[in-house]
């Protein structure tokens, strides 16, 4: 291959989805590895609603690696960012010495660019460093030519990016050995297995800022003996559940597996000492809902899920969308009525009858909820081919809009 | 023993106390006996603050057994009250067939009046049916002339009040006999023996009634993995470790132990399906406070513990108990700032640094915390001497006052 001797740079946009966890990962065993105590089960959310942007570029004129994160220039030396490009760069000098064709020779000499957005607010509280670092390793991937396993890379940036790195519904299996090289997401179902499966995540007002994931499952690991306990003899059989009732689209055994689960990593959180609580009053009140509405119907139509943080990610069925909506703004009454409340797939009107709002009985909490993002189940990351929507300019640096 | 002809019942008076578990008892495995799956242990507190005062008549002229409770005629039938009563009757018929002459043969055949009060609100959300059963158990013995181990009996009222027929540190023994017969309670310490140790029970605000603790453990047993787990592999080793740290007077083990058991006892309420809650945001509050104050100090000076409701159980040291009781009405300001706040034992003055202030860092919250009840441990049941105590008259039936 000839080497590019252009000062143009090679740019490459990709965007990568985030993942919520219904079998829940928390507690590592290798903190450098970022290596699992338990595998995890995820459904991969619909980029039309939730996504990270990111474009790479590489050129023999940059002077060093640099990123900028949703505008903001970010220091380049974090720990995790360096073990993703390290990564990468090792897997495209190693396919180049196997005499991989694809490995792009210049690029990996070069310094890159990076650029970075989510489409969504940070204050909406979503865990973005999964989507982020899957979008990242993905596109540094497709800069320097290197196809196949990535998943293996994206964990080392954050351990649940793994699972942002395939649509549909992913597990992240824990894997045995030492360096971590078993450590690796695989799709259990693509998106299109269960094209009924509806995903609202309702964005609850917060307080306070609480305590971060990497931390939390430190302090957890360290003190919580029903973790342990868990993580060695829960979530194994856990798992297998989980990926049958998702094979036999069994929304019912779905939806009690996936509210136990989360209970039961948030039970591990209040048995770490000094005890973590990430579900607030309103997040006991949207669980206290879910269970009263299905209760209401003599079904699980329904099922909430939390992670490290206040709101609740709600699995249902399309035909209950509607309903379950109207239900939610009827005990969560927003500041503003309007149309603004449901953001993302379109909900048709329901009406609610006077018999389900006494059946279900709670004291409505006004502005509870800021809002709703309506969404399904889609694909992993893609390749952006429009190049006006690259975030770098031909000069390798951010566009003046950001 | 002549038989006692005259119509003038015999009554007896008594009080018992109420007791706060730190090795916390949840789910039986045996219901009708109530017989648990795990051994617990609790601090008896002092009956000048918190207590059940209960008076029993025999008389051959009652119809029938009859109970009045806080003023009010309850149904004798309730089966939990029928077994204290075939109980204690049982007792009573063997030791009189083995000859023992305390036993009144002549009361054996008549009914009993009960009447029975506490010296605290039912609205202040206290577990009072360990109390109840005790002193019930405890009375009726007195006056049926039965006398030694008891607790099995008040076990078979309610789990709890085992624990509550004995003053300090009282653990109840989980036994293993199928017919419960070793399911008892014993002291571990007398509460002579830790004189600086002070309890602060912090009445919390609740929005609404809780799960019955009844309902809700049987919940648990059927559906927490990690219950099941705790009782098994968690609790034995915890209770050894919690009668050393009582037995040295070590109040750093003490205090973390009793509030990894409390967290982790609400954590198997969390994993419970559907979840139970009994913490709500003021609790949570609390357990921050807890945690900052000995931060603030570099060592553990004041612990929490929780039962089946919001209200928080403070154990600390004499010296801490004006400065902490001086930070929970800053942090919780109360309606009125009053000495009606603080009831029960006087707690001295104390000025709070704006670097204890600031060290906390928590917004303040106000009325999440009605009242402070100050005490310490005290002592088991006692017969009340005085016949003017009585809460029936010479006529078998209640005060007109109550």
């Amino acid at each position: 291959m000839p080497e590019d001797r252009t000062e143009q740079p090679h740019i490459v946009t990709c965007t990568a989805p985030v993942n919520i966890a219904v079998i829940k990962y928390w507690g590592k065993r290798n903190e450098d590895l970022i290596l699992p105590i338990n595998s995890s089960l995820s459904v991969t959310l619909h980029q039309d609603q939730l996504k990270t942007t990111t474009t790479v570029a590489t050129s023999r004129s940059f002077q060093e690696d640099r990123i900028w994160l949703n505008g903001k220039e970010e220091d380049i030396t974090h720990p995790r960012l360096q073990s993703c490009l390290r990564e990468i760069r090792r897997l495209a000098r190693k396919r180049r010495n196997d005499g991989d064709s694809g490995v792009d020779s210049a690029s990996l000499s070069h310094k890159v660019h990076i650029c970075s957005v989510n489409n969504f607010p940070t204050a909406a509280g979503l865990a973005s460093s999964a989507a982020g670092f899957a979008c990242l390793v993905y596109s540094l991937a497709r800069v320097f030519g290197v196809e196949g396993e990535l998943s293996g890379i994206a964990r080392q940036g954050s351990g649940s990016a793994c699972r942002s790195m395939y649509g549909g519904f992913v597990q992240w299996i824990m894997g045995n050995k030492e360096d971590g090289k078993d450590s690796l997401a695989q799709q259990v179902e693509p998106e299109t297995h269960w094209p009924e499966l509806r995903i609202l995540v309702l964005v609850a007002s917060a307080e306070r800022k609480p305590v971060g994931s990497t931390s939390g499952m430190q302090t957890s690991v360290k003190t919580s003996c029903l973790l342990k306990h868990r993580a060695e003899s829960v979530v194994p059989g856990r798992m297998v559940e989980m990926t049958e009732a998702i094979r036999k689209k069994d929304f019912a055994a779905f939806a009690e597996l996936t509210m136990k689960d989360s209970n039961q990593f948030h039970a591990s959180c209040l048995d770490t000492y000094p005890p973590i609580f990430y579900l607030n009053h309103v997040s006991q009140q949207i669980i206290s809902l879910v269970h009263r509405y299905n209760k209401h119907y003599g079904e699980t139509r329904v099922a909430y899920t939390f992670d490290a943080g206040p709101n609740a990610v709600i699995f249902t069925l399309q035909q209950h969308v509607p309903e379950f909506v109207h239900v939610v703004q009827h005990f969560f009454p927003p500041e503003t009525n309007g149309a603004d409340f449901i953001k993302g797939l379109p909900v048709n009107c329901a009406s609610l009858s006077e018999e389900l709002k006494q059946g279900i009985g709670l004291e409505p909490m006004p502005k509870g909820i800021n809002y709703i993002i309506s969404t399904k189940a889609g694909p992993g990351p893609r390749v952006v081919e429009d190049p006006t929507q690259h975030l770098l300019l031909s000069d390798g640096f951010p566009k003046k809009t950001m």
